[in-house]
């Protein structure tokens, strides 16, 4: 059995109505919710759905939020969902799960209720990763993405680009593909930066200065030296993703693309995989997934949230901790 | 009849065979091919197919080049491929021509050979455009795509970006929707530059700054003010090509996307409208027409370059002719 810790996240958020509807299709078997059984059941009711107590999942009362409604953040509910962080945190430091599956936190309300970074990877990283590196992977039917850097100004991730951050991103995926992914010989394309990775530094020196160094560093790192991976690039970032995406879309060249920046990764990815992929953090001790979307409190309360990337997050984390097992 | 002259462009690449073989798919009437007749009967041969002569096209021979072979750029070739556009250009100045489409020429080889444009696109738009504003879009089966900015390095991209630039992008794209492509009421969408549209300036402010005052300006533009058009944005980029692509991949909710840089645009666009996308350059006296690629030297006098691209670059060339009369 799989212990999975689910985070509630914002109570006002979809991530309630979500959490029901995912346990009421999986079963919920080894599943544990830090949350609010009040807000679940709300939740629940709404959907015409059994309680959550009724599958095999428990919920861990961590608030008892009375008067919260879908759609209206409160500040009541910016402290839930950090107070759920920390109380998943907590069980992990006891080793009583195995992976951990978080719903969407409103990051601007976090950080009113005093949570200070941004985002949950930087957190689980610092928390339950010890600062280690952590890397950002997208995952979907058809295509894994990993951006090297992700929320900064386009005109921003030229500078703070570097062969080292560029290295251990490709090293820390080729690693996540063969241990948490089973895949024994990983495939990795990277993608350049400019349009046509510079066409021999007529728009842009960033292939040969950076990327291609990342890339002679990843196939001398010792700590890869065990597994047999392909690494290519830096690739056409305009053919590139078309090359690694599955077929009947691509050729399924490549078992990943580490892309440059947050758009050049979430472009592609959403437009094929859209409500279907899953974040999951790479170099953390346990397997860590989220669905590929925020609070939406504009659709939180109508049961028009389409649940495919959650129930997703959920199975991944379970199948993430069976493939380390092995 | 449509009028459409095609340039045979660099003799070594792919352009020969996939002239003769649109032309023998597609009849070739009323089409005059501005190249060397000889290097076209050879690739006819090659590939087993008549000679072009044998269809309704006619063939103007602008150069006799002995020798060439596939795969293999020459210094006669480089010069020949500038020598086919100057002829078409000649013809478009005798209103011989009512339509243009170009096979793809070797930017370097052609700067060899004097040519002192980027491209085709800028080469047109100052030989037979006067020196008006042109834009380049891509369109495919599944989303059509303008990029404000091109073949630049992505550092230089928000230095580049202006209001009148961006506002004189969306406006040409709103004209070529409805002149060209017959689109009643156009509907557009402008992409931001950042991720997440800089999410309320977090991260980079050319959203507010750049993007809004010329979607601001574009809607108070008196050139189309008879064209019931809508525009939307900044749009979050990692959203819009999915919002806007045809069934069954995207919502179909807009005509065109316009984007703030070639990544941007192309990234989607080619992976899932790959070799089937048509360049097309907005704001010409006349329709202008391209293959999405280049000449690919390693796949030419192969066979196996796929012409599905071309074949779609002759067929809108004709039928954007055919709206604009309408």
């Amino acid at each position: 059995m799989v212990r999975v810790g689910i985070t509630m996240g914002d109570p006002a958020g979809v991530g309630p109505e979500l959490i029901v509807r995912a346990l009421h299709s999986d079963g919920g078997e080894g599943v544990t919710v830090y949350g609010d059984p009040f807000v679940l059941r709300a939740a629940a009711l709404r959907l015409g759905l059994p309680k959550p107590e009724a599958c095999a999942a428990a919920v861990v009362e961590i608030t008892r939020l009375a008067g919260e409604r879908p759609g209206v953040p409160s500040n009541a509910g910016a402290a839930a969902q950090v107070a759920y962080l920390e109380a998943a945190i907590a069980a992990i430091a006891r080793r009583e799960l195995d992976a951990l599956c978080t719903a969407p936190i409103h990051k601007a309300q976090a950080r009113r209720a005093g949570f200070a970074f941004p985002g949950h990877t930087e957190f689980l990283a610092e928390r339950i990763g010890g600062g280690r590196d952590v890397a950002m992977m997208l995952t979907g039917p058809h295509l894994r993405v990993v951006p090297v850097t992700t929320h900064i100004g386009l005109s921003q991730v030229a500078k703070v680009l570097s062969p080292d951050r560029i290295a251990r991103v490709c090293s820390l995926t080729i690693a996540g593909l063969h241990h948490d992914f089973g895949i024994e010989r990983p495939r990795l394309a990277v993608a350049g930066l400019n349009p046509h990775a510079g066409e021999q530094g007529q728009f842009g020196d960033e292939e040969t200065r950076l990327i291609a160094p990342a890339i002679a560093a990843v196939r001398k790192n010792p700590l890869l030296q065990r597994i047999a991976f392909e690494i290519a690039g830096p690739q056409v970032p305009d053919v590139v993703f078309r090359t690694a995406a599955a077929p009947p879309i691509g050729d399924g060249r490549y078992d990943a693309v580490v892309a440059m920046y947050h758009d050049q990764a979430l472009i592609p990815l959403k437009l094929i995989d859209f409500d279907q992929a899953v974040n999951v953090t790479l170099g953390l001790p346990l397997p860590r997934t989220s669905p590929d979307h925020g609070v939406a409190y504009d659709l939180a309360g109508t049961g028009r949230a389409r649940d495919t990337s959650f129930r997703a997050a959920l199975a991944l984390a379970r199948r993430l901790t069976e493939m380390r097992r092995r």
